[in-house]
């Protein structure tokens, strides 16, 4: 068997990229993967990945030790080492320089992959999941979430801004929230309990004390069906705002969208170079379509639509196809939309909704909720679901709750525009769908 | 039946904090909820707060329409309301300045709390709870999520700065992590599954693509006791980076609690002036304890303390007097740590393991992992879990596992020690517990 070392009190001097011929003929320590051994006429180069990028070890036999040569011999791709020894100005390395070993620790041998993460031919998504912490070494993945990291930032760094508080709602809930057809049902101390599928009361609930409220979290949907654009497992963009309406809120998560993809194009310029994909293209403004005027474009191109009905399947297609860029679908049938989307004052036929889309992609969803008591028990029953199961909800109406609104965003979505990723399984670390609960 | 009225294009000019003596005379839009209401005289007084702070709305009978004041006249404590005039300098008045209203929109009129969250006796936190989102308009309440957005907001730009991808592991997992004892089983589609009580094994697998991580999150512990600092829903500050051990985590982990309590420190006086508390105090350096020497030192005091037992009830809080402040409690016996915790290559008894303590208190747990796939089978039949049911993590091992470490802190019991609150609930939006699961 290969031998294997310890870290000892070895530790890191530099990264990959910080060894160029600015510092020639320094003593250094570096960590790392290999991921390319190739040896000509004596000469040994192994090419080493750390998180920053690559380096070049370069071994000549007669120059080292026997007992060196040896243990590079033994190094495949995918050995984890550390490497200590002297940085070497070279034109042809990559940063312009590399490392002749004094001494390499090999901490971990590695079998074959069943597939290269290096380029060629890669395998269906579903066996590359198999070996998901592999395959994340891929280029195109670490660009994939690297500009994850970002987006989160970004994200955030919006909301605090504007004075949003950021909250951590419970994922454990004993009620469902919108009827429970797709909730996962946990064992709670011998008790039913849920998993929350949004923060959607519990947000609402918060404005009362804080008023403008943001919460980015796991969320779960017992969805049955396996497409390339639902998880059971999603992180949910959640916003709620005391004192606005629907119309604030769509100018909020305009303004969210745009900033995102700004600060991931300009922050993101080499992992999109990697990806070979450029950044999605922004619009100055985003459409607002009433669903009125789709259904009218629906019905203009076929006959069968009525007032009232979902715009799904081949209709959407058909008006991402239009629309193309991102759009708002606005003012939705109220039965069509859940119990705590406010019905217009006007016309309670029409509710203060919206969908944001992108092509035919659902990305966010949200409205003016109903503020009024009276309101909420009526909705609830009349969409079958029972008061008494929303009674703390429902308790909190009772002492001066605001005119609120609100949206709820799909982070995984908003990463396949952002990307132009097709299945959302390639920007989750780990999905989860019907099928898939590991790794 | 009182009237009320909606938020109709009323849009906010300004936050109470902003009506001062430099805009005297300027029309304004304010939105908030009535903290109290007094009338002297003919001339009434409401105070309303919003995020930001509170302002006062003064009528004088005569001076402003009948209508008006009668519309005030049904205003209580907690309504939320909208108020549009003038901003008038006044020396007595909160900032200075008052309003004096041209229009009021009543939003909703509020029932009286079952208590006063404006000040005197406060019933328990049990009762609190039950009406939690009222509870949060304290001003205690307040000044605590005030701390721990800050805090949140450290930990994260600590990380960022120092290199750590931030991850979202999946909480729905296939195989309990350190046992099943404390899990939640979920039903899956039909199959079992369980809620994750610590992001462990994905952190440790997450090295391999991104070297260092981390993570804040939920997690789950079907905890059997009710104490004042257990909770079944926690939220996880997780790391763990590669090729490092237990002393460098260690370091990280103190340069995080030290920076983050300064950030508070500083950013957040006037709340801890609120709380009536000092912020905690923090040591030079942590005292780093191994469990041999606490062994002698319990076994100074009492009798019958054996090497391997644990440090708990009366032992720790006598720790926790002697050591007061933040300490570390390092080199636990390999036999009560997890199966992933790395024994020390020359006395394999012994882990490179810590725990963080804050006087009787612990924050975090932590240490080196085993990095070898040959020692983490042994080390899981030694602890009677089946090497099968781990099969993908450790077929992660087959790939150039590099030497790792890392720790998990509860954030919450992390605010407990800043704050000094002695209830985790005080400082959970919405706690869960064995016998709590609303709201």
């Amino acid at each position: 068997m290969k031998s294997e070392d310890e870290l000892g009190d070895w530790r890191r001097s530099h990264y990959s990229t910080q060894v160029t011929p600015e510092i020639d003929s320094e003593q250094v320590t570096l960590f790392g993967w290999v991921s390319s051994v190739r040896t000509q006429g004596g000469i040994t180069f192994l090419i080493v990945n750390d998180k920053e990028g690559m380096f070049q070890v370069t071994t000549v036999k007669g120059r080292e030790s026997d007992e060196l040569l040896e243990k590079v011999a033994g190094i495949g791709e995918h050995t984890s080492i550390g490497v200590k020894g002297t940085v070497k100005k070279i034109a042809k390395a990559p940063n312009g320089a590399e490392v002749i070993p004094s001494q390499i620790k090999v901490f971990n041998h590695a079998e074959k992959p069943p597939f290269s993460v290096f380029g060629g031919e890669l395998p269906s998504i579903d066996k590359r999941l198999d070996i998901r912490s592999v395959d994340l070494r891929r280029e195109k993945a670490q660009a994939l979430f690297k500009i994850q990291r970002v987006l989160q930032r970004s994200l955030r760094s919006f909301f605090d801004e504007r004075g949003y508080s950021e909250v951590r709602t419970p994922k454990l809930i004993s009620t469902a929230t919108e009827g429970g057809a797709s909730l996962f049902s946990v064992l709670y101390y011998n008790r039913p309990a849920f998993l929350t599928q949004s923060p959607q009361l519990y947000k609402e609930e918060l404005t009362l004390p804080f008023e403008k409220v943001y919460e980015i979290g796991p969320a779960f949907r017992a969805e049955e069906s396996r497409t390339q654009k639902h998880l059971s497992e999603i992180t949910s963009v959640d916003i709620e705002e005391a004192f606005v309406d629907y119309n604030d809120v769509m100018d909020t998560l305009e303004a969210l969208i745009k900033r995102a993809a700004a600060e991931v194009a300009d922050g993101c310029a080499r992992e999109f170079e990697k990806l070979k994909r450029a950044p999605v293209a922004i619009p100055k403004s985003f459409e607002r379509l009433t669903y009125d005027s789709v259904v009218n474009e629906v019905g203009a191109r076929r006959s069968g639509i009525s007032w009232g009905d979902d715009i799904t399947g081949q209709d959407v297609e058909e008006l991402g196809r239009t629309h193309g860029s991102f759009y708002f679908i606005t003012d939705w049938p109220t039965a069509a939309k859940p119990f705590y989307i406010r019905p217009k004052t006007a016309t309670p036929k029409v509710s203060e909704s919206f969908d944001l889309m992108h092509g035919a992609l659902e990305l966010a969803s949200g409205g003016t909720r109903v503020e009024s008591k009276a309101m909420l028990v009526k909705r609830l029953k009349e969409q079958k679901l029972k008061p008494q199961a929303f009674e703390y909800h429902l308790g909190v109406f009772d002492y001066g709750m605001p005119p609120h609104a609100g949206f709820g965003l799909g982070l995984e979505r908003l990463m396949m525009v952002l990307t132009g990723e097709q299945n959302i399984r390639e920007v989750t670390l780990f999905p989860r769908d019907k099928l898939r609960l590991t790794p």
